[in-house]
């Protein structure tokens, strides 16, 4: 076996790579999702693609070692959608179908799980085994890996580190209808709110007043010595530095990953993350280290090609 | 092979069962944990005791298995324990030592760990793969079973569930030295402890006043119908069913199954337990099943018993 495919299924495109077993990424392309007669056309339109790559690349059925997919969706060890939010799929025996499609071996993954596979396996966690990745994009979502493996969990929902809660007081409601759902505080839209309530708490000078607020903004403005934005993003560094504290004391991962657009502010992030994680983390785990994300992007199809492995 | 030793190794003594592979256990008895002299001696009692245990009942070695054992310490993936609250010793290599001493296959883990392994093979999670087990005594202990393997995590402190805080406004501190740990409101300590403040807010009418306060007093006060005493019962509930909540986003179990002396009070507590986890359960969790453990004290020498096989 010398190849493999890595497919991270989103709600507009496909991405697809290719890589040896060894991890190296020989080519990496993407084609539309087309989500219309729920979603009948994604796996067949996957299928074809990977076909004609083999064909391009004259690639054997008996080279590759499989397929690995990550889907937007809680899936179970399996491979079985029970419902997708964005790809129009019901009930979906996705593993099933593409095997019957290709003829070659499937994996099926959650996409944050998958993500956080592909850091360990290519990225910010290369060479750890326990390793719990956030990813601070417009919500939370994460992965949690013990022993190399992700944390799937009965009902395929293991890792929601989006919806611990991290304040019993909260009375404004997440997107899952409860309250106080880290979500609410560490996404981008939730750093857009707590910059909204801190201004509005008083007039106090910032350089974030009269301009569009953004998690961008926040961190832009930190940067430049803004005491206000220093505020907020204090605010949210002790939102999501006690929840991983929470989440280490269980998990008791090595090092913990930041990624997501949110991630893009940078190595001053993780200070703010890191001070209030140490403030209440377990002594057994004060020396968690944390990291960026080194991925980007290309953290799905790396994972989605890592299960198959 | 058709047959194997389960240890469960304590401060005061050594549990151990005699098992066949299928999960029966043949024998149970104790030996004292003589922790003198750095514990030096504690492998090798346990070593002399398989042995004479195994030339009565005439069983070879070939027909072994081999030994688990539960440790109260964090263990890692390789057997080996960095240091010991109640045994006296440091660092000392449980597996490799336990192996030479009886030229039997050893696999050692976290006493939490191994009761809910224990749980999971032969007691109230049997048949399930994804399970928490909580255990409320004079701390709150726990483990947390992943596709069907404890969650060791990378200092072997996987499973803490203890030291989730669960209170970010509390002053009083918790043996680890944190503040707001699950321990302080849902141990057996705990629960006296919240007694204790709840008694002294107001004069309120309770059958609790001038006795000892105790967890059982206070369950058993319930089961009266003291109103102060289910005030009580309500805010341990909140407290651990919150936790659970917050747990469960992450591990995803299909069943929590609560076990120690606290839980000795019955069916009656997981219903408070269980009120407050539906409340913040993240929607995919909320069908998690409560049950109480059914093993008591045997937990760990079957779920020792189960590492080996």
């Amino acid at each position: 076996m010398k190849y493999c495919f890595g497919v991270d299924i989103g709600g507009t495109t496909v991405k697809i790579g290719l890589f040896t077993t060894e991890g190296e990424l020989l080519d990496k392309w993407e084609i539309k999702t087309r989500t219309e007669n729920k979603g009948e056309a994604i796996l067949p339109d996957i299928a074809e693609s990977l076909k004609e790559k083999m064909e391009e690349k004259q690639i054997d059925r008996e080279e590759m070692s499989g397929i690995g997919i990550g889907i937007p969706a809680p899936v179970s060890a399996d491979g079985i959608v029970q419902n997708t939010a964005n790809l129009g799929w019901g009930y979906k025996e996705v593993k099933r179908e593409l095997e019957e499609l290709t003829g070659m071996r499937v994996a099926v993954g959650n996409d944050a799980n998958v993500a956080a596979l592909g850091e360990m396996w290519l990225g910010a966690g290369k060479g750890k085994k326990d390793m719990i990745m956030v990813t601070l994009g417009t919500g939370v979502g994460g992965g949690v890996i013990v022993n190399g493996q992700p944390l799937v969990g009965a009902h395929g929902a293991g890792g929601e580190i989006g919806h611990l809660c991290v304040n019993y007081e909260e009375t404004d409601h997440c997107g899952c209808g409860n309250t106080g759902c880290l979500e609410q505080y560490a996404s981008a839209t939730g750093i857009t709110r707590l910059a909204q309530k801190r201004l509005e708490k008083d007039d106090a000078k910032t350089s974030l007043r009269g301009q569009k607020l953004s998690a961008k903004a926040v961190f832009d403005a930190l940067k430049e010595g803004d005491q206000v934005a220093e505020e907020i993003v204090e605010e949210f560094g002790a939102y999501l530095g006690h929840a991983m504290a929470n989440l280490a004391a269980v998990a008791d991962p090595s090092v913990i990953v930041i990624g997501g657009g949110v991630s893009k502010a940078g190595e001053i992030l993780l200070g703010y993350v890191e001070k209030n994680f140490k403030e209440k983390a377990f002594f057994a785990n004060k020396d968690t280290e944390f990291v960026l994300a080194t991925l980007g992007n290309d953290a799905g199809i790396c994972g989605a090609a890592k299960l198959i492995l």
